[in-house]
């Protein structure tokens, strides 16, 4: 089973949940966060986990762990094009872990809360039973829909759509300390400037975490279509090639469909047009390099099992 | 460093966190739930935990793992007599975990979503990197104040108040599989029942997560007060002590302070009178048993560090 189905299982075509508790699910599991309606007012909810030995090195600052923990969450938001209103936490704290460390990573989400305008206001802090046990952080985080009230879901690309991106790709190769996935800033204001930018011309939103190829696919299969990226068109980090460009995870940049041409730019943000999406195979991700097609549908990060 | 101050240190007395985003924080961290509000609409947020080998024994079925991670939210959401939306969760899974076990953790999870009618509407699903460390499962959860709109929060007991429980104490004495920590139904029913039943005579509520001895101390510390306990009115489960009654946690009932009598009973759960708050220290708590009286101060279950 892989990571993805676990949750998913949990909840997809479930024709109860709708209706099941005191909140009307607008946008169900399978985005990158789920819109529920509790009593009129749309609210945007979603959680995310870092896992020692799996979302950082060791020696990473546990500052810049708890800030990863939060900015992924508000990536989350950003994909969305929501806006942040508060987060919570559960830490599972190794034992034999000293009180400064557990100090810096409270530190570090207080800090992080404020830098997002997403602040912790409540959690739980558990122990682990073992020592050497990996330390998890889970946050959750609460959003709105921006101020046009327009929500962006993954869904919604169609044949003939341009592929584009924000920013750089495979900045975070290495996952060392100091890299891109511990410093990059949630694209939030990007996301709300693209609303206004493209109003509807803009069908489909996600945040890149698995890497193009795979959350291009995300797009394209959950648009029942395929997608061709062209190698020369990435905006790729220095000494990456393409194929780390599209199979690293970690850029948390945007990646969206639009029908007609984005801005070159929003809130100073380089924009690029970088593939288009066809009628094919459903989630087909290709891409054209010197020369040839390559099929990269099976490329990309998955935690997975 | 005990676990209660990790959360709390990151949040406690910022001037600056109520107007840090979107959410307007009007219930701070320290009670069993946040409550916030996102324009006009007000919205209560949590998130619990469970640990492997800290929060169930081995071989429990991880359908009630599951069950109870939920559950334990919903009582956090009882405490505050709130109405629950809908759960996110996040699972950090042992590599070595077979598809079935990580399917009884879902199927948990889905059924417990509808059994307490709050569903689960997202999440994430990670693997911890070595074979052997414990499973890790957070919930967060979204209520709304019930019918009154009335939230009620651990403090605002007062010297006088009658200090008053539902259901029966140390009835989770042993952890083990099949307990009552696994089974318990949380005192949602009985929470809007008390409230529509005392109004205003209603000061402050709590659920039993570490023990009566603790939790009427959270209720006492807030409120600046003491509170004394009569062991003969305690409502003890079988072969279980006074000493293990306000010591044993995982009740999960609640524990509220009311200014005169209650109902005897709410939804068909007994309500108990089982001492009052009086001005003293604050957040002492004493016993009169067997003739004398026994400071319980330090008594409880803290998972601490």
């Amino acid at each position: 089973m892989r990571e993805s189905e676990v949750i998913a299982e949990v909840v997809a075509r479930n024709p109860t949940l709708a209706t099941a508790g005191g909140a009307t699910v607008l946008v169900p599991p399978g985005d990158d966060m789920a819109l529920v309606e509790l009593r009129g007012r749309r609210v945007l909810v979603a959680a995310d986990q870092v896992i020692e030995g799996r979302h950082w090195a060791p020696g990473t600052p546990l500052r810049l762990v708890a800030r990863k923990a939060l900015a992924r969450n508000v990536s989350d938001i950003a994909a969305m094009a929501g806006v942040p209103s508060c987060a919570v936490a559960t830490v599972a704290l190794p034992p034999d872990m000293p009180d400064d460390e557990v100090r810096a990573l409270a530190a570090g989400l207080h800090d992080a809360g404020l830098e997002f305008r997403c602040p912790l206001v409540g959690g739980d802090t558990g122990t682990l039973a073992d020592a050497g046990a990996p330390l998890v952080l889970s946050v959750s985080v609460l959003a709105e829909p921006g101020p046009s009230g327009r929500v962006v879901t993954r869904s919604g690309a169609r044949p003939g759509d341009l592929l584009c991106v924000t920013g750089t790709l495979g900045a975070s190769a290495g996952f060392g300390p100091g890299g891109h996935h511990l410093t990059f800033t949630p694209r939030i204001a990007e996301a709300l400037a693209l609303v206004d930018a493209l109003g509807d011309r803009l069908h489909a939103m996600i945040d890149l975490s698995d890497g193009l190829a795979a959350d291009a696919g995300h797009l394209a299969s959950a648009a029942g279509c395929s997608a061709l990226i062209e190698a020369g068109r990435l905006p790729v980090a220095p000494a990456i090639g393409w194929r780390e460009a599209v199979g690293l995870g970690e850029d948390y940049e945007l990646a969206f469909a639009c029908d007609g041409p984005p801005p070159d730019a929003v809130c100073g943000t380089p924009v690029r047009v970088v593939g288009r999406f066809e009628a094919g195979r459903a989630g087909q991700v290709s891409v054209d390099a010197d020369g040839m097609r390559h099929d990269v549908s099976g490329l990309g990060w998955e935690h997975g099992r």
